[in-house]
């Protein structure tokens, strides 16, 4: 077995395996020397980077059954959020650069079609698998070829609507589509032994589908209702030994549970399933566990789900010590702070309590806590019907999966004028997660509703006045949207002072430059402030505090008392700065001349790298800022690098 | 039996009932008769008005029964989708309003928080009910109260995700929720006669729960795989006689299924469950007939699912012959002219087939088209899948739709640039359905996307040259926009013409005023032009056909060359002049002065209404636009009755 640990393990049959094609030279006899191999070697890689962890370590013996049974790449193995995809990558001719994961013109910690023709769909949200597949699956059959397709999506990833969508029209279809069920919630403590293992074997073989095949016949020619109890004994039969009536109501072929991580049970009844004829769609059942075979991370309460760079011996992160409180932990104080005097507050997260810090808030109100799982549809929905009855809900989301609750925003809340809190994290650059992560969009699709206020705050004292401002606001919807990382480091007071609705604040007086900013892009402007003082060119800095209502009192002063007048924002085309242009427009103030310039992301997508190397791609951050500012005087000869 | 179709029914029972309490003073024997009457009376007042019949034919004995169990409003009554709310609302004080159905400034098609304390929870959207429920029920248990909570739900919205959503979230809490699922798909075809409904009401009964839970606390004594199996052999027992396991696996107590039209079924089970004491969810599986007691209905293929004004002896439909066909049609066609010719075109539906025209295309192509249900998040993946593999697939939804995948845009079509083709639908005001069902956002919510082609035809010619165009778009995703409605009634090519990407054209040539349309409203910019030149204004008028790639040069020159330049849009802030106005400002064109305006829709939701009086209340029609340009001139002390 390879060393874990061990300055420098040996990976002899790894280090033959260039692509998929090479491991499908091996022995089977090999295969669990193999996928040790592989696990010490993503163990070593990720110990240089950080990254996923848990999940990876929880899929090595499924991966490398999954490329050994079937003909990678054009048998398509689609993974779901694909952040247990290093395992994969390794395999798949990306392991001399498993150590640029994350990181700036490195690999993503996803699947992507860029990257590898291993990664047939690109992901990092969740439960999107099983519809790309039925796609690739049906595309298949529209060009009459036998290629699998194989979706593997964990058992938190079916807890998302999507899922079930794409289970019930896959039900419904005769296309060959072979999802796996990664399962390492505990809680469920299915049977995995050897009789299961067994009975997965046998249920997934020829023989058995043959019989299978000709009850069905049989039964066909039966009344409808004696034809469906008969279907129904069959299905219910294996149920009471295995589970999974679930997945064969949807329509699906229900194979397992087996262990995930034994490769004489997973290997034959892959190979079964690869050759069987069955019509429709088949679903095999893997228990796994995160965190396997890794010592310290099976020891962890989170599997290691994701780590900073770490000692392999020890298992050691090394987690700088943090300058200053995380965004969604200040918000998770200031909301704690609030409901210790208000009874009606309560929290809902939607599978992220400790990302969106309310794991905090559980400590202290676990009845007032709600994790619907993914489900950010239903936690939206949830929400307006808690709104309704006089309580004062807080939906806390990252900026990019509210993206999934988008229509229960509109329709449920906003139509409604629902008093729902939207507590937007994530908002902006988000870092090594990338490009399906940034918090983009949120001023954009949530600016057009009618009835939302719409904050954000540039610092976490001001986070703390929004989540008191959110408290107060009981005829409408309202959000406020925050970065992740560190917030500034600034003196707290115990509670937030509720701000006037609609009101920004001046913070920097000058006469000929103004900088309107919203959100923490606030201390970027201030610093091009200075350099602006710098070139003799006086800068008031403004901080909106609240996209909409937009303080048009605020807009209009800035606009007639200065010669150039910059929105900048952290966020797409369409949000902030259309506000502001909106009403400018419509008031008439660029009909004698106003120099107005948005600076906003780009029309692009911005792939992972460090934050501040983000912004500086974005042309948000201070250079960006000045940039903008000497175009619209006509001075850009000036030499703007972060602009090049 | 109250006399449908005579010149007027008697309803001496109705008549007595102003509210339901009033209906819980008639005695159980008087409920048949008052249904016929309750029955009678929606079938007139729908004939006068036309709307959605029959989804609530289908439920006038459920309707009853509910309100006659309930204490409606202390219980908590909430309709999925609500178009089957019309017997609701004749019940609930709405019944000398009902002429006003789905007209500007009366009642609402659906429910309405609005409208009436009987409707605790708006919907038209469907498969909220669960999640607001849910929503309801955690409420009332934090209040420490006692009142029922009933969502329901029909089987087609089942099949969205966020149902399962919901109920994955409710069967894993103790909260007490009711959730009725009126199943009309006959597909299923049930056992609903004595003998299930007398298991229905066993089941549901006091004893039999009392020996299900003692059952249960034995069965808890032993070790967890054997609970579990005893668990499981008490759900498969009755599973095996009436089905519903997969409400029992998502942790609902099931019950049913019964006959919805039968009182003598629904009543002792309704009573049953308003007395039990269980814990957690239950789910009533009720069947019932789609337009029931109404034989035009029952007849039609569509079960009178939307009508016109109608005669109620004949049953027919006072549709005026159209003069132009509806835009859905064009769209088909023209899909159908492309597809002819090229064998990768696929169109994908969730649910709508003959509202997007797809029906048409489908009996042209049915097996290149797939309905996958009410299932947009699926429908736009799936199509994402398609599409990976070289298919070049039509996702055909309704702009208020696409909201329900707005994730699925984002990170699985445009982040990985994939050329799915998006056919939105009933894009701008859709006048009877109202507020819920308005296109008013994804010029905005897709404009911010990187990667996208963005284009609205102004007539039926164009809307054939883009589906042409979007054919040859393989590279990114791309989309078009087109109203509810009929078209204007042009000559058609056999087939489109492809456009050049991200051109406009200029449509009348004038020198001071410059009108940029996006989309249909272009023939009142054309009128508003007219309107101009009476009063000796020069106007060009240039349609974008593209919001994205923007047409610079287009834009460039319309702004050098007039002093006024207005955009027009049926669409929220945001959208197409955003693109143009974020153009403007960062190419200076502002800075010397440009008397610009953008006519978008207002910062306000629009109720249902006549579209073109939606369009005058928008200030977006000519007269909005003629108004819009005679303000940026400082002439707006001219009339202008639209925008007062």
């Amino acid at each position: 077995m390879a060393q874990i640990g061990h300055n420098r393990h040996q990976t002899p049959l790894l280090d033959g395996v260039k692509e998929p094609a090479d491991l499908r030279k091996l022995d089977e006899g090999q295969l669990r020397e193999f996928a040790d191999e592989l696990r010490a070697e993503m163990i070593e890689a990720v110990s240089a980077t950080g990254g996923h962890l848990g999940a990876g370590l929880g899929v090595v013996e499924l991966t490398t059954a999954l490329h050994y049974v079937f003909n990678t790449p054009d048998d398509r193995l689609i993974w779901d959020v694909s952040h247990q995809c290093y395992p994969h990558k390794i395999l798949t001719g990306r392991r001399d650069r498993m150590r640029s994961l994350r990181q700036g013109g490195g690999l993503s910690g996803f699947t992507s079609r860029k990257e590898s023709i291993y990664d047939p769909f690109g992901a990092a949200h969740s439960s999107t698998s099983i519809s790309a597949g039925l796609g690739f699956s049906v595309a298949r059959d529209f060009r009459g070829e036998d290629n699998a397709v194989i979706a593997v999506i964990g058992d938190g990833a079916m807890s998302a609507g999507m899922a079930y969508e794409a289970m019930n029209n896959a039900g419904a279809m005769n296309s060959r589509l072979i999802v796996i069920l990664n399962d390492n919630d505990m809680s469920i403590a299915p049977p995995v032994g050897a009789m299961s293992a067994y009975l997965s074997q046998l249920i997934s073989s020829k023989p058995f589908q043959s019989v299978r095949n000709l009850g069905r016949e049989l039964a066909k020619r039966f009344p409808r209702p004696i034809e469906m109890a008969a279907k129904r004994a069959e299905e219910y039969a294996r149920g009471l030994l295995t589970g999974g009536t679930l997945f064969e109501e949807l329509g699906f072929f229900y194979i397992g549970p087996i262990d995930g991580h034994n490769l004489d049970h997973l290997l034959p009844v892959l190979k079964n399933v690869r050759d069987a004829d069955y019509e429709g769609p088949v679903l095999i059942h893997c228990v796994t566990q995160k965190g396997k075979g890794y010592e310290p991370a099976e020891a962890a309460a989170d599997k290691y789900h994701g780590v900073a760079k770490f000692d392999v011996v020890t298992g050691k992160q090394a987690k700088p010590a943090p300058k200053a409180p995380a965004y969604q932990n200040v918000f998770a104080q200031a909301l704690i702070a609030e409901a210790e005097i208000d009874d009606k507050i309560v929290a809902v997260s939607a599978a992220m309590p400790s990302g969106t810090g309310l794991n905090k808030f559980s400590e202290r109100f676990p009845e007032r806590t709600f994790d619907v799982g993914i489900a950010e549809q239903h936690a939206v929905t949830f929400c307006a019907g808690l709104a309704c009855e006089g309580f004062r809900p807080f939906a806390a989301i990252y900026s990019t999966f509210l993206q999934r609750a988008y229509d229960q925003v509109v329709h449920d809340v906003a139509i409604q004028s629902l008093p729902v809190r939207f507590a937007i994290d994530r908002a902006g650059m988000v870092g090594a997660d990338g490009v399906t992560h940034q918090g983009s969009y949120d001023l954009t699709y949530l600016g057009c509703l009618p009835n939302f206020v719409l904050m954000a705050p540039s610092d976490e004292v001001e986070l703390m006045h929004m989540v008191a401002t959110a408290c107060q606001i009981d005829d409408r919807p309202s959000a406020f949207r925050y970065p992740r990382g560190e917030a500034l480091g600034l003196e707290m007071p115990d509670r937030g002072s509720p701000l006037e609705i609609g009101k920004g604040r001046i913070v920097r007086e000058g006469s000929k430059v103004a900088i309107l900013s919203l959100g923490t892009r606030l201390a970027d402007a201030l610093a091009a402030a200075d350099d602006l003082a710098a070139r003799g060119l006086s800068t008031t800095v403004a901080d909106a505090r609240f996209a909409k209502p937009l303080d048009e009192d605020l807009v209009r002063r800035l606009a007639h008392e200065h010669e150039v007048l910059i929105t900048v924002e952290e966020g797409a085309i369409g949000g902030f700065a259309t506000q502001v242009m909106q009403f400018l427009a419509l008031e008439g103030a660029f009909d004698k001349g106003l120099r107005f310039r948005p600076v906003t992301l780009p029309d692009i997508f911005i792939d992972h790298d460090k934050p501040d190397q983000q912004l500086v791609q974005a042309g948000i951050d201070r250079g960006g800022i000045l940039s903008a500012v000497l175009q619209a005087l006509g001075q850009d000869e000036v030499e703007s690098p972060a602009r090049a």
